[in-house]
């Protein structure tokens, strides 16, 4: 029966295979969209296989590090978890810079089949995430036949998302910002114009951040969930080891048949096909783990833990919601207070995403609280794994984003009617939104995947008692709490830094370019391009080696007791300031597009103008800070699981 | 010998008052600076009695609940610390207000002569904040012979500071965003402008924020850690009760002594004249601390203890100065960051800001860890106390600072001589730089006395293992740190909303008033004061009560080990947000000074502008939101223990 599990995932690959040939078959427009399509392909391809390059030395040497102080099937299985994910990243976002012209083009078509070609682009990447996940982790254990051999696989798929994080975070901002500075502000041309220098570089920058990097973040939660409830049910025997594989095979299924439930209804309310799509596949998942609960343990306490994990994801997209669109009234009172300047603007914004930290940690509490009632530690696994279960349905939701976002850019430089420029920016409207929400729930499965995590350290170190009133669980608590704040003030400097590159260099092109601004002189996008991707590539490193070192440290020189005190530490605050970073960044770009609706003074004014700064502020909030956290919170725990044994036996203090 | 104690307190209290007298028999110069100097006293003695007034009921409601709840004893310390705190705030307020016009006046006599009145202006303050502590607590102590009856003085200090805190940020920031938005942005006069209707409530808020604020504040951590440290002293007989109490007292002496070499040197270094004062304390304190040690427990291992807590303070104030100085790389790259726009100028200070939490909690660990090695947890109570022995300094340090800024608005306001302005000038920019490091200050004190408040509650909770894999603790470590959050975005709330009310009423009075940018038709002061101080009070309400109520609420439902997590999450989430909003408030401020002085592009410049919004955000974060999180993470804990019992015998959970 086990075989099912592979065979499920090769399923995933094949359907999302199916999906790619399906959408590469289509027209993708005339020779001016390909040209730009093209050349944001380039770009990210190059940007990719440049971070790919620069992350071989340090897998490898991971690898004989992992071979030595391990063993050897570990090693094997980082390896092919870095692979797996660099897979997952790669092969989505080709896909991504393919469906964007023809996205474009089907516009021309009407909104309907636009949408349709725009999910299923997404789709290729959301089957595919779930699809190796399970393929790798299912095969890896039928392989060993033991969960401990395969953390490997959870590691290296950590290592990878931290750094498509961080890097493609970092890079997507900077050219976001540096094209936005020189182009809106100092050269009044709006977004997407052809004669700005940075334009492609940060059509690129959608792909890297938002598609690859997301991928990545989720396939890395979803890899590490799965295994960390295989290691907490051995206690429970083989079946605790095996019902997690079957709940997320059975997902799989689900997010299939979900997949087709994304169709536009007859009031044209496009968020409602896509959450239609959601909440099928939670639906049917909850039956097929009905099911399984009762055929595994003759009882149906986990599938109520499973239960509360489906839940948090609905909960967490509404709260996400509420503060951060532009229907509601956070939102609005932070467009109004633009108009008293952008000091006041920025300060609501902040007081906005500070508050919405709250439900959402009650969420978390409630889920926690639920899932260990009816299943100890091990039903809160179980939570984090039905959460997870959903990955493939929230991802594709969640690619759809840069395809549209994308699609708009190029109907727009290509100088395509304003209908079909109409429907570009209805579909891509709808993905600020979807960004936002699938953000809330990538930031909770972080949380909840941390926390499996932890509690799988906590066995593997032999804590049973991880005492607050132990000062070297307080000091811990103190350097994992300050961790997220330090890391996030290197990705937010980092994109400064990188920014200040791009602006030189776009400012340099307006001023040596002849003929740049009557749309003669062609800018040289790929130099842009080149030098966002040097300057990312040089910024990531940093943070990311940080998160891989902290842990290391304080296991050999605080011990395991400030270990865990530290790993509690980052979790809470991760968790906390990625969902304010998120929320506040999305409500500033949600205020700014509502003043441009024609609110307080609309497009030009100088509410307008002071939103615009506030949004320039929200970019490496909602894209670079906030979405690192989640790798960083993971990472911290995988590498703490990992030498567990050693600082037991080896710590200064 | 123990009546020592509050002998020595009120001493402090005599030689406050003689230095009261001594200031109030200076002549307070011309008619116009004595006019203004008293609407500004009006002002802000009008807003403490009115907001003194607000809290009666409050206090009265909290008295019979301690009275039933608890007992009568700990009612009567409730009153006496909520008393004591109150006297502390309004004189050292009362003084401040008196100071300000003379130091403008004898700023006409030479810098050294200014500084001179001005720190002896502060140390009113500092020394009636340690007199009445010390009086306080050890005369309850004396009275009661129990230090478990005196908890109720920490908690009426406790509430009383929260609330001075809350309501004096929201109205300071408030007049002094009004003021800036309407005056200096929209009107384009300077600050400090006469004509501005809202420059007296801008003058008004200094007094009742920095002043008041800061008081009760130091007051709380002052009388909580003595308390605290009484408290886990149970557990090693009289000694370990007493030990605190001679700790404090010696440090009382230590601090008359140290303000006396307070003195400018040749080199007409303010800054190096005030740090004296506090370096000679510390060292005088150590001295009288090693004989106290020796005497009282025949080892020095305590002496240890102190060292590391005095150390603590001295390192806080190196990390707050490298980043918030205007001479040091952080501020300039804020700056710097401010030629391309304020999103480039707000992104690198909130980095910044981030990025100094990091060294801040690595000195409180190394400070927890000396101290817990070599006192148990009696020794962290210790460590704490002997931060807080320097409050007296500290706070005369402080109060220093809004008394200057108080003097340049009076210098300003009644047009005296550019050679005396620019004594005051100088007087001010130290005075920025002792706020930032006495916030610090504060805020390290602050994590260090709830953190010893958050011991005596697991002792007298009878919790003798809080274990982070009880998922209860992990559920009050959600709770627990997004409280903060959920605090800060009340407070930084309010002040939008209360200086909208100002900018309103100031845009009234620009646009009514008849001649009043000629300097003829004169702006009417009283009612702006009138208006901020309403919205103040109502506005500072429903964060106070959060406090208050949360513990009880946690407590009650999720039971003693939730509320344990609770309480140690909002310490440290609390105490890193605090230092985050403190430290990156004061680097914008700095950043936009260090822009005035001339460098890219000086005053008026983009660059300016730009600096203009980031020192805006700052406003709240520095004075508002930051410092608030003191009382509320020590609130938290005071509840908490004092109704522990309930806890242990009531709880749905």
């Amino acid at each position: 029966m086990i075989i099912l599990a592979p065979l499920i995932g090769v399923l995933a690959v094949l359907f999302s295979t199916f999906l790619y040939f399906n959408i590469v078959s289509k027209p993708p427009g005339n020779r001016k969209m390909i040209e730009i399509s093209n050349a944001i392909k380039e770009g990210a391809i190059a940007y990719l296989m440049r971070q790919y390059r620069t992350l071989v030395p340090l897998v490898l040497v991971l690898t004989f590090v992992l071979f030595f102080a391990i063993n050897f099937p570990t090693a094997i299985s980082f390896v092919l978890g870095a692979l797996f994910s660099s897979m997952a990243g790669f092969f989505g976002m080709n896909v991504s810079v393919k469906s964007n012209t023809r996205v474009a083009n089907y516009a021309q078509k009407g909104l309907s089949e636009a949408l349709k070609l725009a999910f299923r682009g997404g789709a290729v990447t959301g089957m595919l995430v779930v699809g190796l996940g399970l393929l790798g982790v299912s095969g890896l254990y039928i392989f060993y036949g033991d969960p401990k051999l395969i953390i490997g696989f959870g590691f290296g798929a950590s290592l990878i998302s931290l750094f498509m994080r961080v890097g493609g975070g970092i890079y997507t901002k900077a050219a976001d910002v540096g094209a936005d500075l020189v182009g809106k502000v100092e050269k009044g041309i709006p977004e997407d114009d052809p004669r700005n220098p940075a334009v492609i570089a940060d059509n690129v920058g959608d792909n890297v951040g938002d598609c690859a990097g997301m991928a990545a973040d989720l396939f890395e939660s979803y890899a590490i969930t799965l295994i960390a409830a295989m290691l907490l049910g051995l206690a429970l025997g083989i079946n605790g080891v095996l019902y997690p594989i079957f709940v997320a095979t059975a997902a799989i299924i689900s997010s299939i048949i979900g997949s087709f439930f994304v169709r536009l209804g007859k009031d044209k309310d496009i968020w409602k096909a896509l959450y239609r799509g959601l909440l099928a596949t939670a639906i049917i998942s909850m039956a097929f783990f009905f099911i399984l609960t009762v055929y595994f343990f003759n009882n149906i306490n986990l599938f109520f833990a499973a239960l509360s994990g489906i839940l948090v994801t609905l909960a967490i997209g509404y709260i996400t919601e509420y503060y951060t669109l532009r229907e509601n009234k956070p939102v609005r009172e932070i467009a109004e207070a633009a108009k008293t300047g952008a000091g006041t603007n920025i300060i609501t914004g902040i007081a906005v995403g500070l508050k919405s930290t709250f439900p959402t940690a009650i969420v978390i509490v409630l889920a926690i609280i639920a899932s260990y009632y009816f299943g100890g530690v091990y039903g809160i696994a179980i939570a984090a794994l039905a959460m997870l279960s959903l990955t493939g349905i929230i991802v594709s939701i969640d690619s759809y984003g840069p395809i549209t976002d994308n699609a708009g850019g190029i109907a727009e430089m290509t100088g395509m009617p304003s209908r079909v420029r109409k429907i570009t920016d209805e579909l891509d409207a709808v993905g600020n939104t979807t960004k936002a929400v699938t953000k809330g729930f990538a930031i909770g499965a972080a949380a909840l995947a941390a926390l499996s995590l932890f509690v799988a350290y906590a066995e593997e170190a032999k804590l049973t008692v991880i005492n607050i009133l132990n000062p070297s669980v307080v000091v811990g608590l103190f350097i994992g709490g300050a961790l997220p704040f330090l890391f996030s003030s290197y990705t937010m400097k980092a994109v400064g830094k990188t920014a200040f590159n791009v602006v030189e260099e776009v400012r340099r092109q307006f001023r040596t370019i002849k003929g740049i601004m009557q749309g003669k002189g062609r800018p040289d996008y790929a130099r842009v391009v080149d030098i966002t991707t040097k300057a990312a590539l040089k910024e990531f490193l940093l943070p990311g080696m940080l998160a891989v070192i902290s842990p290391i440290i304080i296991g050999f020189v605080l011990g395991p007791q400030a270990l865990a005190g530290m790993l509690a530490g980052s979790i809470i605050t991760g968790f906390l300031l990625a969902i304010m970073m998120a929320n506040t960044g999305a409500a500033w770009d949600n205020a700014k597009k509502f003043i441009e609706q024609g609110h307080f003074g609309g497009k030009g004014s100088d509410a307008h103008k002071a939103a615009v700064i506030g949004d320039t502020v929200g970019d490496p909030f909602k894209d670079t800070a906030g979405p690192s956290i989640n790798p960083l919170i993971k990472v911290l725990n995988m590498v703490a699981l990992l030498f567990a044994s050693y600082f037991i036996m080896f710590s200064l203090l």
